[in-house]
């Protein structure tokens, strides 16, 4: 269901073709599919610009496979994050074209076809142990149409690594940053660039990291106006708004 | 200095012109004026898109009055936020021209002219008590040169409200959602809207609500994927972010 | 011992027919079983309305199944929650007409009757991930005798999914409203119902969902003021006072 | 607007009668009224069963008094908490009918009849110093009507205390339970009663009391399944519910 | 080296038999046995009235058993803590006739041999999941000498089962209380008994229990002055100092 | 009410000289005097062992000086802390033999006598800033007839000035210790005695003292295991608890 | 007393010319002053290599004067950190040749002479409000005699400034860097240099600043290896152990 | 490349041979070797006086072979640390010559020499649990050519454990203490001493020692001025600033 079929509704209404009460029961079930255990929004992308994406880390191989496998049968791109071995087996079967992405944990089908990249995101990291969240964030914003320049292993207390690579952001419509530990770099890049910067405070550390809350403070109260953050290891949140912010700034919104 | 003058410098140094003593000693200087206790940087909108900006509340009015003094001296526009009422004095005298936003408890100076709005930025709040967080964005938001829509006590205890404004959100660019207490609405706002949402967390609530730490957790864990956030009571940065976005999606950047 | 017995005690005190001693002793011993590990409470109901749960979580496997034997015994309904796989076998061996809920991570045996239903708890969930918890409440309802609408995966940010179930809401006595991550769902369903809403933060989510607590933190700060809130996870404290509100409101008390 | 006269206008959509676009305004607007820093939710009794309550501590004793005045003048029932002596006095200026409660800090203005009370609550506190609190949820209830029983002083360290009023408990259709410090009283009335009890942490205590956090997670994890809670010193917010569960117990709903 | 050799030596000093240095190396090194990972304190008990106790937690199966010899080759009584199944075997390798306590997680082994128990120690615990932190105080009181009275599965939640065993806390000299959850009954049962009660809050709980710290923050703020907290689990340090105050108070230190 | 007049009351039960409910409502309201606010318990020392005492922070002068005057009145020894200058007068009026103690903020009035004193405490505090809380323990204990030895601005960073007092702790029954910052004064004073020390966590400090927070966590772990903790700046439960174990250890109980 | 008086003192008692007793007796009561509420130790120098310093902010402002005059009687240099005005009235009245230092909020009294500055010190801040941090450090060091090198607002956001300032850092024998907000300065500062780097988070910053506790945690996980902590504000304790450092590191301990 | 090639290409710009293009190029790439997953920092010793070390426990046993055997390549001084056995075994395979040092789990691989240590450090730790964090810091140590003394097991509970190698401090340019529990033993020492103590908060304890986080907070706090602080089992972060402090501190820099 689309707008258009949406005022065609609304004027069956008026015109009495459709009682109140039928219309209403349209309206309320046709959104999603509802398959028991999950309710399935097919028409996401309708309303808010990109389909709905399968967070496997909650759910039974067996959920994830079908559910990915109805929203590959309605022939929209699809997205799982936080898949597992298991569950990277499960959905396999149910959907064979699927690719596995195993740094970035994630499995993709692409099913659409587009005209070249709309907008473009570079995606740092500050140390090695950053880059599953890292790539989560490169794949998602990958399937989801947008160019991806990888920059990794930039941390701040090696200034020059960063600076080298300074001109590779310069063509970036938005910069996302993973960071652990002390968490810095989003402020630091933030400084050299006129974009917006998403920070992703990442797990990485130990001690008083207590799990990325450090990093995710740090990056809260970054000096740097440009930057805004988004939950602990959530690559693929970063890059969803990232390819809002990237698409609208290419004019193809 | 500008990216021209600054490859001048550069070109001069491979000619012979400008030792490189020379040259570095120029580009470590000029970027800033230093005026003992702060280092006032007149050439932040070349490198980041936006002017320097002068967050009052850690300086003593007369630190405070200077700085906006030079700013202004220096022809570009000028924003100071979390003014208090002495400091505004201390503003008026060095610069007549500022205007006090008594609510937003910031102070403008508007010396540049554009060509209409750069981009649309609809600011919501979700009580009376988050006004003073969401008129420090709409402000900064106003001088930087976007449009901006309020849309002011849309809380989710009462749906109805915020549904009643929904169609003035398809227009936005970028959307700006300020909420207190337990911190849901740019979870709803964001599934509403095909956009990007910056959420800021205001410190309006009373136990639990731990000054704001609550709406922060809650809005990072938002289930809306379009959802970044900034710190608590931080309007000035959401709106410094918004106008990037937005400025981009008009195609004005 | 109920209160009839005694008051009969009590007035045999005073004709001397039973010493201030002996009837101290038998008030002393009598409401529970001495079983060494444990104190059964085999007169719960009869002071509390309901009857004594065996939380299985911290105790081994026998301990479970012998207090799950003799309140069998005793022909009451008996109810076991966080009940494990080994567990649930010991049980089953030692009360073989016991029934173990999966999803919930319960047993049940249900030995007594009731005319119909006793009031009537919708039990709300935001994502598939809560499932087993809205599952131990809806079992839970379920075995004190109560009717329970089950509606799952209604999360705010498909806040359609919510709006369509919306008239399944209206019947119910009290909702129970499950959800993990920024726990926003209790606030909206609160300001949709003219009833109590028992609001239970799941431990679903990550990074700075801190296992639960940012769910807690904000259920907590609801500004729907008919929002209580029971501990994460904790589906059988909610239904069980449930379970009293409804009770009463059917007029069953 | 009430149930029937939105049925009368969705009817004259199916007849023609009133556009689609028009009914929708009609809709988004009639619910509220907008005076600028507030949206006034004049039907909320007719949603949620109870009036809206002014929550004036986020608000100028302007803003408080102007929204008391229009609720005043359309007739309803009004309540305001958390009132401080300057805002007492501008809402006395405005509605001059309005009673202050000093110790429970809030303003009552009964405009309402009604035949009786509707359901009987038990409000009970640890200490002389919980009083706000339990009077906070005490003028709440008795504005709401409901029969209201104060217990206060009852605090678990001299058990016989609680103990002497235990009769007094018995009557109540809910118990609502105002402790500091430890919290641990909710657990001991819970364990007495067959009803549910609201329990409300106060700020009372020092030092690693946390300004009630303690004794809100000693609540949280109650022993007694019965008990629910509400946020520290939130004495409206257990009082509002506890109507709801005491005006259904009594057939009143 | 007990106090009087002590004086010897210093006398010696005095005398000139002894040179400062000699004497100044024989006090420091005395006192010790240096085992390379370790220094055994064999003369703990003349300065502190109890013999050292290993805590088996952070060390690996041989360094315990290696320990737990050398103290049973000088002849005291010795306790282990925290012992796990492996550090058991190598313990009893090492120390054949030490006594392995199961539910407590301890081993002890009696070497010396008293009049009598000195003093009476009450150890309370709420519920069957608290058992191995009380056991282990029981096993800690009872190695060093004290009488212990087992008073388990109390919970202020039926408070009879409480109220029905006061009688045996009338003899205590010092009454230990283990709780979980939130922590209640040490407040209960400080207000019952005139003597020191100390209490351990234990691990067991879920969600909001955070691992024992709202039971230790609830004891803490206990309203009952005679209580005294130890750190979470820790049943040994209550009994040691609950052994200290028996002692004293039967008049046998 | 003491316990002999307790088994005279049951025994005219038994000869049916008083009916049941008679009985039952004179032992409900005998033990405490009901004040409206407040339920003075003046049978405490029966039950207890010692006076109640009157915590006057949370209460107005008028309350605290009300309850003074009555237990003046009752003929007891009476004890009133964090009196502050307000308070310290309206007790004056009230109770003029009331003594006010500055540092320690506490008011006594001594209306007992005791041959001469029950058992020995030491009381010492780690800097100058912990003199408050260190005398509010000392004060208490003294007012409870214990004879009390100060040992202040002992803290462990010069080491030396704590060995230099070390005679004066072997003659004490029981050793308090107040410390803020750090708090490692009772880890090092408890392997220095044989008696138990009950370390009272002070607010002195800044920064990551976080009001006490630290010492307190830090007093809890301990290494020493004669070694209890009160709440922070808990002077007063500090010297109650100390109280009974001197008076015990005195063989005064 | 010094090393060699000590050594006299030991001797003596080996010829027997002083008894055990008596040489105890001095050399506990020697090394400090009792003043009733303090134990002022002036043989500190001897010790640890710098005189004791005055912490003001736990004293009242008569305490801190009469130990100021008692130290600046004994010839020492005096500092005395955390000074507020009515303070600096008082130790002016009994010191008069002390110094405010009014930025520093510190009183300085320089009454020792040495050949030239013992060591070099860069104090390096991010913002001007890091300022009276930064110059507690800069004023400590001073008064300690080493050479210090003033470097401030040179935050990460506009990292030219801070590599303008790069080559003044290169002299340095260690570098103290102030910082608030998310405190990453010390980070980038440590890649830079080969010396120690001592950060001191500051409390400047609002909302999840948390006064100074997320630059704490940032500096505590710095990815710079030469990175050690202090106290958040704590400028006197960095300037304290880096005047060691630079002493050292300088020839001159 | 070091400090004079670097001239020597600046000067090649300066004459001409060089482009900027190309110099900047060379200038960008070169300090470190980019291997794909992280980027080799081989000339990090001449900018901070000590290699690049390979933090293990983020890393794929692949991962870290490859890093550790570039290292090994390049001629340096190599260091790993938490090295778990698979890694261990990746790296032997790897780098033959490497050593393994089990207690501290890091592995070494000496390929230059130097004429002695320079700097003596001393590495003290509380109990036999903090082995593997002092052992860190040990070996860190040595292989950067530092000399070691090591005390384990001072802990202050036994103090005449601590005063007993007093005397072994006495030599030591700086001193490292590693400590669990309540972490007083930096206090302690750092009393003792007049060199700069590096406190290393362990991990070490259970139940509210919260991982080390108590032990941390206890050292930020410690009242001895000396005393800075690392993250919890840092005890390399340690053992490197010691290294550059007692480096220096013997005219060895």
């Amino acid at each position: 269901m689309n707008r258009s079929t949406l005022l065609d509704l609304l004027a069956a209404v008026e015109r009495g073709d459709v009682t109140p009460q039928a219309a209403s029961e349209r309206l309320a079930n046709m959104p999603y599919e509802d398959i028991g255990h999950a309710r399935i929004d097919h028409h996401r992308a309708l309303r808010n610009g990109l389909p709905e994406v399968i967070y496997a880390a909650g759910k039974t191989p067996e959920q994830t496979a079908e559910i990915f496998a109805r929203m590959a049968a309605a022939g929209s791109d699809v997205l799982a994050t936080r898949v597992d071995l298991e569950t990277q087996k499960a959905v396999k079967d149910a959907a064979p074209g699927a690719v596995f992405h195993e740094t970035a944990r994630a499995m993709t089908l692409k099913q659409t076809t587009q005209d070249g990249p709309k907008g473009h995101i570079a995606v740092l990291c500050a140390g090695t142990s950053d880059l599953p969240v890292a790539e989560e964030a490169a794949v998602t914003a990958e399937i989801f149409g947008a160019q991806v320049t990888r920059l990794y292993d930039v941390g701040v207390a090696g200034l020059h690594r960063l600076l080298s690579v300074r001109e590779s952001l310069t063509d970036a419509d938005v910069v996302i940053v993973c960071a652990g530990m002390e968490g810095a770099l989003p402020s630091v890049v933030g400084g050299l660039v006129g974009v917006p910067v998403i920070a992703v405070p990442t797990s990485v550390g130990y001690g008083a990291s207590f799990s990325g809350a450090t990093a995710l403070l740090g990056m809260l109260n970054s000096c740097s106006p440009n930057v805004t953050v988004v939950n602990i290891d959530n690559g693929f949140g970063a890059a969803y708004t990232a390819t809002l912010i990237a698409r609208a700034a290419s004019g193809a919104r």
